[in-house]
């Protein structure tokens, strides 16, 4: 399933050896057609890895496929990092026939190492050679770090059929690329339908997983179209497919954030526009106050206030309600209902803040901040 | 010494019974003159306490003195919260034979709880009386809340003084009013210069203990003059003593966050502005990975350029520097001196960005992610 549950790819994982765990980390998908086209958003930090300065650059609405490898991010590796991203898409575009600009290359691991490109020269051919229609799984787990499951979702149109593969261990291993996504379709589109459809998708879902305010270096979503279902799809069921996708991915990650004992959702509603909501929504899910709080079973809406005070967003300080899991604690900006009557005790945890502003309406998804969480962050390059 | 060091203030602390812990936790800091000047900066939180609104209408320029208490912030109580700061303004007013408007209020402690008022009217009247000379130390005590020891500093001009006090411990409390800050001095000055002097002394000292991200409801920063010494001091020497002291109290407050355990010096240097420099400095202590990496004695400068590549300031990512005591871990954005050549085995820790675009600098402070900052502030309000 997952990246092969579409018609018209393959996929494979393979244990190359980069992990020094000896677990599976180098992957590829392949789009064997008839269409071959693509559609990308990356991160938007200005410290990019040498993988997405090479994918958004070969990225023109056009691949053949991606190869991905877990175990290291090739990120600030410099020039010589970038000639191994362009390796990777060489010895792999070598592998398929086709050009190496037509290879995009993802990477997720530590920032600041070299990757081990005798390994990569030797599993690259082999990982291509065991490419199949079956393999969609084995490539979702070559993709993992610090995960502790596969992320896989599908969507089952009339006709034809939108899967996709996810990794990022929510909160937990976002020093490494954060997220790595690919998803495939056999749907007929063209390929500004697929870019905008994935720009809308993941604007609503993925880029509001806000797990620790943490932008990656290395974060990527690619979307490949093959056009094997011979069904065209419109626009908005493209969109509206995507997005169910990206949303499924997205909350996978945020339950495999080993470190998290709960899931927030921060829904703002009631905000002049929907710019203020993400705003109000991101500073909330950004507060360490709040998030050690959640994780201390704390319904402690003062700090929910606090967050909020300190954005730009249109509100009167004394109009502001914040219920937890349906409880109203802070009622026009003061005290409202007693807050033991909430029961955190749940790992879905549902915040609502009211600005009184408007219509607009959006929610910021986090986990809460933890031992483990720091546990994990202190030890994990060490 | 402290808040009474410079002639023309008496102060005193006491326990109002506020504080379940029995600790003391009502202050007075009053200026017998013969002048009576003032300055202020408070919180930029938009949702502010009520004693940070009512000083802030209060301070024109001339303040009899300020009436503090610990254990209850009365942040987010509404029109009866308002009503109870200046009824503290008052009852403080009428023990001093002055108006309410000449009595500044600061409050700290848990955010959307009303203030016992009882115990604020008995306690009010017994602090104004036993209120002396020597009364620096205890007003600096009855402000403290999870702070473990309290917070002095004072300047010593020719013939004339500068001391304060300071309450906030670090990162460890700041789900209440992180910090409040009361100076006074005896020097001969304008409350024009006053203000002056301490909006250029805190933009570049207590703005910059960036603690844990999270502004405060609460945060309030007093300079009271008496004019006793005689000595009329310049500006430039008034923002130089005043800038000292708000240093030494910051640096104080660092090294109180009992759940961390290092105190981090992010500096920014080669930046095209000052305001890149702080914007960059302030990212990177904003970085929860960091800061775990910190606390797991780990120079991870991949999670420092993360931080960097997030800002809008002006560099190259192929020309960043990174040094952690001294090893330059990170050279030209890419892989520089080994890091096992770092220790961050002590508790200051000196990280130094060069953005190699240009000539000026910053300096950010903030403490390190730990189990016990997690333990502290999930347990707090319970």
């Amino acid at each position: 399933m997952s990246v092969t549950a579409a018609q018209g790819f393959i996929a494979a994982g393979h244990i190359a050896g980069i992990k020094a765990s000896g677990r599976p980390d180098l992957a590829v998908v392949r789009n064997v057609g008839p269409d071959q086209h693509a559609a990308a958003v990356f991160t938007s930090n200005r410290v990019q890895a040498a993988p997405v300065q090479w994918s958004r650059k070969v990225c023109d609405g056009r691949l053949a496929g991606v190869v991905l490898n877990s175990g290291g991010a090739n990120a600030c590796t410099g020039a010589p990092g970038y000639s191994d991203a362009e390796k990777m898409a060489r010895l792999t575009a070598q592998e398929w026939s086709v050009e190496a600009t037509e290879v995009a290359v993802c990477s997720t691991g530590l920032i600041g190492e070299r990757l081990p490109m005798p390994l990569l020269e030797a599993g690259i051919p082999q990982v291509c050679s065991v490419a199949d229609r079956d393999g969609g799984e084995a490539a979702a787990d070559a993709i993992l770090t610090t995960d502790t499951v596969r992320k896989l979702a599908v969507h089952r149109g009339d006709g034809w059929t939108l899967g996709g593969m996810a990794k990022g261990a929510g909160m937990l291993a976002p020093g490494l690329a954060t997220m790595l996504v690919v998803i495939t379709t056999d749907a007929v589109t063209s390929p500004e339908d697929l870019q905008q459809a994935l720009t809308a998708a993941t604007e609503v879902t993925l880029n509001r997983v806000d797990s620790d305010g943490c932008m990656s270096t290395n974060d990527t979503v690619l979307l490949l179209a093959s056009g094997a279902s011979g069904v065209e799809v419109s626009l908005p069921e493209l969109t509206g497919a995507l997005t169910a996708v990206c949303h499924d991915l997205g909350q996978q990650l945020l339950a495999d954030a080993e470190g998290a004992q709960h899931d927030i959702a921060v829904e703002v509603v009631g905000a002049a526009s929907e710019a203020d909501a993400v705003e109000v929504g991101r500073a909330v899910t950004a507060s360490n106050l709040f998030k050690c709080a959640i994780f201390g079973k704390d319904p402690n809406w003062g700090r929910v206030l606090s967050a909020v005070g300190t954005t730009h967003a249109q509100f009167d300080p004394d109009q502001l309600d914040v219920s937890f899991n349906g409880v109203v604690v802070c009622r026009a900006g003061g005290i409202g209902e007693d807050r033991s009557l909430v029961d955190l005790s749940e790992r879905k945890v549902h915040v609502r803040i009211d600005l009184h502003a408007g219509a607009e309406t959006a929610t910021v998804w986090t986990n809460d901040l933890t031992y483990d969480y720091v546990k994990e962050n202190a030890e994990y390059s060490t």
